[in-house]
């Protein structure tokens, strides 16, 4: 999608196969920057940190953290340390196991000599397919939205970013957006500012601003308020796992508009890549992980000040502690239909679906 | 209520009848400063801004605001037009309408020359009733916790600030904490930051931990989820207005949290003096005026520097638009009580006892 008029991806490699580049999105949108990494350690730790962030993205980076490992040593030991490290680093995100297992899938019946370039053909084939994945996410959803709005100008709210930042292109919950404002589609986008990390005010409000797609940034507790006064048509959201059950595990906050959408009767939507999908129908949903994130990322700000220095900023008293969950679970209940790059479904279509 | 060991009040008067002082409540956690206001203008600029804040302390201030008023100009034009621009500068708190239309019913049959002496009187009254009524509702809520629960420790989430901060003292939501804490109960308050203007983060963490009472800060989106792992034993929370059909209207994003205790059968309350009720009941409560703050407090956000400056900072990217409705409505559907200086009532209560 487009930075300042030019194409760009989230990811890219170059011919030296030694590297990856990134758009470190813990500068957006202050800064815009691109930044190279170099070895497993260093593509963990921008896994970490949120350098990249979005569970598609994540998997996609991981692939190649398994990549370039096995530059460094094709042995069996650093494959299996190298993938144990890769899903520990963000523990909630299907998608990261999903790629570290299809690396293993192939890598593991494969000498070790041959072991690194298979990796790099492997990680470069699941960076292609997240991007044509994710625009048949987006010509589902506008065909469905087509099929089912009709009213000008529609009005849409997204929680978090699944926009073309949270995978290597297009996004999952905003690329129907894209491709409906392609179409001259009249719609308005509500964004969720999404605390702590501020997704939607740093990330999403700037990949909607890049496109020029009309958006409005409010504060997470406006959208239950604006809901009732009828100012939201549907709500479409992204999501880091989803159960065969089609209960969905999405940034904190999904499951208060989720409810409030329910309440309201407005349709909530969930777009993501069948990758998302755990198929392992036996497990109890809300026993999976949370990640539990630091606990700065509430006490503390990151911004702009009068200078345009990036500046951080404290904002509770000194000594406050804080917990910081970094996901919820919606139940399938208040969820309206799933949108993958394979149809729109409801949550207990999935089942007969992907099993 | 006690900073730093020492006992205050948010409002109070000295000798000279001539001024009011505050807390600015603008600069907290971070600094602690208290300024004295000497004119209707002063009054209302400090009500705009939030230098105080909290339906009941905007209540008493706005009784100084025409005192001062009628001592510059005790005037029947001066007291109806103070009247008018107090009751503009925040319309959805009823406390100040209520407040306002005390004084006018008092003051109206008196003549211009007595007016200062019998303003500045009822308003000092108003202030001593407004400290009554809190007492009265952290007993009447202390009782009714002893009544009804016994876990150790008793969790509790709370929304915004309605602490004594957003009163002359004890507070409203959180005068049943303070009774509770004194009374050497266990309990645990988590504390929602309250976006976008950060009330939770800001003063209700400073208050508590003033107090030494145990609370976690929270983003706003964390309490669902909270909710649903069991971790809320009740929420807890202000009033900026209550219909007589137990309708709720308080700080954006009450709301959310409500129907999520509703969805997870979790009880939810309601603290706030009677002169929050609006008593007519022919009154459709989806009509009444919220009001729209400044973008701004949606964009930037204050906090302290590295080196301990007191800053704003740009969140969102430039140029983008914000929304930023300061309240929403409750429906009475989802309040389990309502606990007022008189008892604690179901919604369906408050017809019989208050009309």
């Amino acid at each position: 999608m487009k930075v300042n008029g030019e194409d760009f991806q989230t990811i890219w490699t170059d011919s030296t196969e030694s590297k990856i580049y990134i758009i470190d999105q813990t500068k957006l949108p202050h800064k815009f920057s691109t930044k190279s990494l170099h070895s497993l350690d260093e593509i963990i730790n921008a896994i970490k940190i949120m350098e990249v962030r979005g569970a598609p993205l994540i998997g996609v980076t991981a692939a190649f953290g398994i990549a370039l490992a096995m530059k460094n040593n094709p042995s069996d030991d650093s494959l299996k340390n190298a993938s144990s490290r890769l899903v520990q680093s963000r523990p909630t995100a299907l998608n990261l196991q999903w790629a570290v297992n299809r690396m293993n899938e192939k890598l593991q019946s494969i000498s070790a000599e041959k072991r690194f370039e298979t990796a790099w053909s492997l990680s470069k084939t699941i960076l292609v397919e997240d991007i044509r994945t994710n625009q048949s996410i987006g010509k589902q959803g506008l065909h469905f939205i087509e099929n089912n709005f009709n009213k000008k100008p529609l009005e849409v709210l997204t929680h978090c970013n699944a926009g073309w930042l949270a995978t290597v292109d297009y996004g999952t919950a905003l690329s129907p957006l894209y491709y409906a404002h392609n179409k001259g589609i009249d719609f308005h986008v509500w964004v969720d500012e999404t605390r702590p990390r501020n997704q939607g005010a740093h990330l999403t409000a700037w990949e909607l601003g890049q496109h020029k797609i009309a958006h409005t940034l409010i504060s997470d507790n406006a959208g239950g308020h604006l809901m009732q006064k009828g100012e939201v048509d549907f709500v479409i959201v992204g999501a880091d796992r989803i159960s065969m059950h089609g209960d969905v595990c999405n940034k904190i906050g999904t499951y208060l508009k989720a409810i409030a959408a329910f309440e309201n009767n407005i349709p909530f939507y969930v777009a993501a890549p069948k990758s998302t999908i755990d198929t392992d129908a036996t497990k109890n949903f809300f026993d999976i992980p949370i990640e539990s994130r630091h606990e700065e990322e509430v006490l503390m700000m990151q911004g702009l000040n009068s200078n345009n220095e990036l500046t951080n900023i404290q904002i509770a008293p000194k000594g406050t502690r804080a917990f910081n969950p970094a996901f919820d679970i919606t139940p399938h209940k208040y969820i309206t239909k799933i949108i993958t790059e394979d149809g729109v479904y409801s949550p207990q279509e999935l089942k007969s679906v992907y099993s």
